[in-house]
């Protein structure tokens, strides 16, 4: 049996907020008094990625820039989504995908849910995989997206991790879902 | 051959600072002339996470409270890395190793480097899988931190992430990294 508990939220202060995202500080009273002062939370929309298979067993990823990091990374397409029911969630996953791809699955199932940082983002991460994924749009991109979207087979894939080529931590992730789900090795 | 190119950083701002993270927006020109008025981007130490086995085979994590999310987790022990040097970080790793589980290892790698993310963090997160931990030292915790430590078998940890109990990305994204080098499946 755990000794741990929840803390409770004495008084919450705003400090930043934009379409985006927002940050708070709580005061938290922990289960034995003590008081946390400043206690920081990004609260985010939850997010959807999606693991993308075509037809014939290809992943597809997408190339962007990512200012954060300045450097060009390979992911799985996703983005926002603003609920977690999940049939909203799945098409949500769907539309990232499409406007990130121009792919469609009718195949796509939740392989997991996680926190992408549960000690400062109060969202979740939804991992989808879609099966049989077929080219039936265009790109439909934000005005600040430049994406390139590249085909590869899993063990391509896994050695580009292996190598550090791949290194988005929510990539990894999700691929340990796709891993276990479909009982790759 | 890629179209994808870097942005180059028009004027940067201060939005908010702490010992813990800072928060900057970034008006950024992409390579063909269009102005991005303002990207966000939080700037964090490096981190480090290690993925620690005892003699006898079994993970140690550790429970705690995450208020962001408001939920408790079991997690693998890691912490702030103060370098990107690799000595230095993985000093960091076992110091966050010993202070939160109280166990050593002299069998340390670094196994994995990875962005926990990439659209909006500037950190670096460092996996290290940590073989032969013996409990040497008693728990050294931070103020504001409980830790209770938890064995189990590398089975019962797939079991939890599989159940979702275990829900943590970058937790996950560890677990990648340790199964592809230790060839578990």
């Amino acid at each position: 049996m755990s000794d741990i508990k929840e803390w409770q939220i004495l008084s919450s202060r705003e400090i930043f907020r934009t379409g985006f995202f927002s940050l708070k500080s709580d005061q938290c009273q922990l289960p034995d008094g003590r008081v946390m002062p400043n206690y920081y939370v990004f609260g985010f929309t939850n997010w959807v990625q999606t693991v993308p298979l075509t037809i014939d067993g290809q992943l597809i990823l997408v190339r962007q820039y990512r200012h954060a990091i300045k450097k060009i990374t390979l992911e799985f397409p996703g983005g926002g989504a603003t609920s977690s029911n999940q049939i909203d969630v799945e098409s949500c996953a769907l539309r990232e995908l499409r406007e990130e791809t121009g792919f469609h699955s009718d195949n796509i199932e939740l392989i997991g849910r996680h926190y992408p940082n549960p000690a400062s983002h109060d969202n979740e991460l939804f991992t989808f995989l879609a099966l049989d994924c077929e080219k039936k749009f265009e790109q439909k991109l934000d005005p600040f997206e430049d994406i390139e979207v590249v085909l590869m087979t899993p063990k391509k894939l896994f050695d580009l991790v292996q190598s550090g080529e791949i290194n988005h931590s929510l990539v990894v992730a999700s691929l340990f879902y796709a891993l276990k789900h479909l009982k790759l090795t």
